[in-house]
């Protein structure tokens, strides 16, 4: 850990600077990994890159505020599926469901064509074992030069910690909806 | 800490919801704080919410991906002037930015022209005492009914943590800079 505060980007503006794909992963069971790839979406939008998000687990069809958001400046958010949850009562369908979405995002990583690509909850789906980690860490290996991945979902597994670049491991302080039962707030989680 | 995944948002959103204005707080040492936040007022404005940032710290007439594409879309960002840091050599100088920044995001909270206000990296100043953490306090308790305000930074001080309502830490598992060398991205970091 560093005491540092945030890098001085103004210096590090000025100098010269290598392009280098991160694979980015953010993990933990507090709030903000999701939400944190939309961030990073919305600075790549800034700068022109061609992004684009897969959402496993999440309900298809759902229109959060960041699919609204996501329409209207172009970026495709592509769900993977009704009762893709360890919740579902049908595990097998879940996994078939998750197997199939990866199949889609194995193409789009591969296929040389975006500059980010977002692959939500993937974590949380290897933690189950609907998609096989060494498959994803494969295909990681063989996207473009130049490609930034960000994986996010809970219980990341360890090979995928030590394959990637950046990880970061967000934890509960306090939770508005454990701790005073707040309903997720539209605009802001949804 | 609970081991459930991702709140069953499908579900949840057939219920009545009441909104309820958050206080969030992002701190910690790794990365996601601002980012975070970032995606926030990405899916705040997918709803239609009238958003603005007030940056602290961060280099005035920076032009990076997010100030790029929240100037697309129309999202005010407006930042607290260039040494406002502990690293600047005139700390005097940096405190009076930083309670002349604040001024502002208290006029703009008090206005009740905001659905949602992200104070970025306040927290870091508050730790600093630049800008009294009883003032912040005091002025977010007054807030219009129903507005939301992020406070993002390192360093957030006990007293902000017990009034907020969502609190997360960032914590560094990787970071590319500080295990690799590896420069700040344009379009993910900058």
């Amino acid at each position: 850990m560093t005491s540092e505060p945030e890098p001085a980007t103004g210096a590090a503006e000025r100098r010269p600077r290598v392009r280098r794909g991160l694979v980015i992963v953010n993990t933990g069971e507090g709030k903000g990994k999701t939400t944190a790839a939309l961030g990073v979406m919305f600075r790549a939008w800034g700068r022109d890159f061609r992004t684009r998000m897969f959402q496993f687990i999440k309900t298809a069809g759902a229109r959060f505020g960041e699919h609204r958001a996501a329409e209207r400046i172009g970026i495709p958010i592509e769900a993977g599926g009704d009762g893709c949850t360890i919740r579902s009562k049908d595990t097998e369908q879940a996994a078939a469901l998750a197997a199939q979405q990866w199949e889609r995002c194995k193409e789009a990583i591969l296929s040389g064509e975006h500059d980010l690509i977002v692959l939500d909850e993937l974590a949380y789906v290897l933690h189950y074992g609907w998609v096989p980690t060494a498959d994803v860490i494969e295909t990681l290996r063989r996207r473009p030069e130049g490609m930034h991945v960000i994986v996010t979902g809970r219980y990341a597994p360890q090979e995928l910690i030590d394959f990637a670049d950046l990880v970061t491991d967000m934890r509960v302080i306090k939770h508005p909806y454990r701790d005073q039962g707040i309903k997720a707030q539209l605009g802001i989680e949804l």
